[in-house]
């Protein structure tokens, strides 16, 4: 979907126009009251579930999860999952080239490292021009896992009618001084990269190749738990003794570098930057307390009394990255206003990539949520019947 | 102290000659019973105490545990600490030229990337020959956090008579896989800097200093806690404002690039690479256990069944990276073998870093576990009284 105004940041600086790319699965019904909008995390793109064509060996990055029967069904919902602004798998970001529009830069060029640094709440307004023209006025549920859960949440804020359900699963009010340390060293790893050339390697004809595996690396391991680290590797040699040098030697090295590798390949660097900073950034109080002085409960219960949303929260139990706590943070905020809340904290191993892992309470969580009735008073009517022509199987556009 | 007898390492290769360069603080008694041993951490170094001249700003590293009245009390005790080969502080390592009696490398040129491997049972034997030269048969005990605490409890497996205590602090029986990934990503941040110029920088004229900045970010992180940086930092910004940009914005950005440039001016890149392999290797149950099948508590217990020394096991509530879990394998362990065991677990919100605080609790019980009588039967006398000569103040001997 291409935007042909120009859309001004919260940073101050404008994009003159930009492209979204969209998957949907299922069909929207004729009220347009069945859409449930996906919204991906760091690494994620639009391609959400389902394969592109036979050769495919991987489907989309939350199959387990959508389609037909599954807990976010197509058969009954029309979803709808896009790559968000400043990534690199489709829509305008750092890899796109300059318009012949835009006042800075060389058109044709990489923006590189002047794309502008993006804020979770300019994806959320992204998101809303493209619900608008997509003709859905009121979600069905919006529903974000990790910095997903984020857009979620800025969601239920920023646009308290356009939704009626918000599903924020393994997420966080804002990042601790912890997240951000981890982000840093991400980051620092990347810009001290040689080849990584002020962001200019496009140009240049390298790539932060090193920087990159490093910040995944790192990355990786605060997805994962101490626990299932050691039932998946232990200390287990990978030639079965001691070699006394720096090559692999335990498994869990192999893994962590094959990892940073293939990530490597397949993610831009100054997209990698930017996406951290959307996180570090990310404080849905923004705009909507003025006393600084207020605590973090406080400023979040003000924010969130304007929400007009059911909320279900979602965390799981040995996720240290955005631990349970932080959901709750969420959870006694808009139980402080008396908002409507279901909050599940689901026994799982996995840590913080949990919530991309099939666990039959987590899912039935969700789809226990999405068909319960809504209890609001948007003008929207709920009435989430699926739509008229609604096909045996997922059906995708890839656009 | 210069050795030089060949050192055949565990590695199998031989270090023709060494170095090991120590201080002691408080005088030795007349039946060389009250010596007590400081084994170091991995940026440690023998200047553990007092000042070295009137100009220094900052004592040495445990000026706070060792001097007179305080809990390691040099008005009693005679106190060793020595820096261990393959460190960069003085003792044989890395950044040594290769001595003429050597087989291996061009004479004259330091050892670089080719010093060989060490593992936490090399350094327990030279600290023993250290032992043998200073005529102490048997040490009042031999303290250390961290991975000086892996060098305490490897003394007490690998010289059970040769110590009376052992006081192991912040430590664990091994590391974690997730331990290990940690370590990973700090070499591979050092390995992959183009200026480590395969750790062969010092002739290069050139230095791996981004690669170590990121090394020490990474574990700098990881001695801290969330909760620590939370009140330490917070979510402040160094300038007020967002400034949508990759210079320094929070503070703990700041704080974590300062400690990392601050360490990468002090720090040998090769040593910082040997030394997070000795704590990936450290497994005390090695050489003592043949039967692989055996679970970790089993082997350790095995292990630890032949010691004769007191133990003095110390964890702190918030120390992640060693947590008090960890501290508690060895606690079972040596209670399964109805060895003599002190365990406490010190309520502090520092971390892992916790052991270098000056905390009341964990103070006391260092010093009441010194001072208490030894109960078991070794054949050197446990009259730890002060030597008779004893001078007022520190006594440093530079070596």
């Amino acid at each position: 979907m291409h935007f042909d105004t120009p859309l001004t940041l919260e940073c101050h600086r404008t994009l003159p126009e930009f492209d979204l790319v969209y998957e949907t699965y299922g069909q929207l019904n004729d009220q347009k009251s069945n859409a449930v909008l996906i919204c991906h995390a760091l690494s994620g793109s639009h391609h959400a579930a389902g394969y592109h064509s036979e050769e495919d060996v991987k489907p989309g990055w939350w199959d387990n999860m959508i389609g037909p029967g599954k807990a976010i069904d197509t058969t009954r919902f029309f979803v709808v999952c896009l790559n968000n602004i400043g990534s690199c798998h489709g829509s305008t970001g750092p890899t796109t080239p300059i318009p012949q529009s835009s006042s800075e830069g060389t058109p044709g060029t990489p923006y590189g490292p002047d794309f502008p640094l993006i804020t979770i709440k300019d994806w959320v307004r992204t998101q809303a021009m493209l619900s608008d023209r997509l003709g859905i006025d009121t979600w069905h549920a919006v529903v974000g896992g990790s910095m997903g859960g984020m857009q979620a949440l800025q969601w239920s804020v920023d646009y308290p009618d356009r939704l009626r359900r918000c599903v924020i699963i393994a997420s966080t009010p804002k990042l601790s001084a912890q997240n951000i340390a981890f982000n840093e060293v991400a980051r620092q790893s990347i810009l001290s990269d040689p080849d990584f050339n002020q962001g200019r390697y496009l140009e240049a004809g390298t790539y932060p190749r090193r920087g990159l595996i490093l910040a995944r690396m790192v990355g990786h391991i605060t997805y994962l738990t101490e626990e299932a680290m050691k039932s998946k590797f232990g200390r287990d040699l990978k030639s079965g003794k001691f070699m006394y040098g720096y090559d692999v030697e335990f498994q869990v090295e192999s893994y962590l570098r094959y990892q940073g590798e293939r990530f490597s390949k397949n993610f831009d660097a100054n997209t990698y930057l930017l996406m951290t900073k959307a996180l570090d950034y990310f404080d849905p109080t923004r705009g909507y307390v003025s006393d600084e002085s207020l605590s973090d409960l406080e400023a979040l219960k003000q924010t969130l009394k304007h929400t007009r949303c059911q909320f279900l929260i979602v965390s799981f139990t040995t996720d240290w990255r955005f631990a349970p706590a932080r959901s709750e943070e969420i959870v006694d905020a808009l139980m402080a206003n008396d908002k409507p809340v279901s909050y599940v904290n689901v026994d799982a191993p996995h840590g913080h990539d949990s919530f991309l892992f099939d666990i039959p309470r987590y899912m039935g969580a969700i789809r226990g949520f999405l068909n319960s009735p809504f209890l609001g008073a948007h003008s929207n009517t709920d009435s989430a019947k699926p739509a008229a022509t609604t096909k045996p199987h997922t059906q995708e556009s890839l656009t």
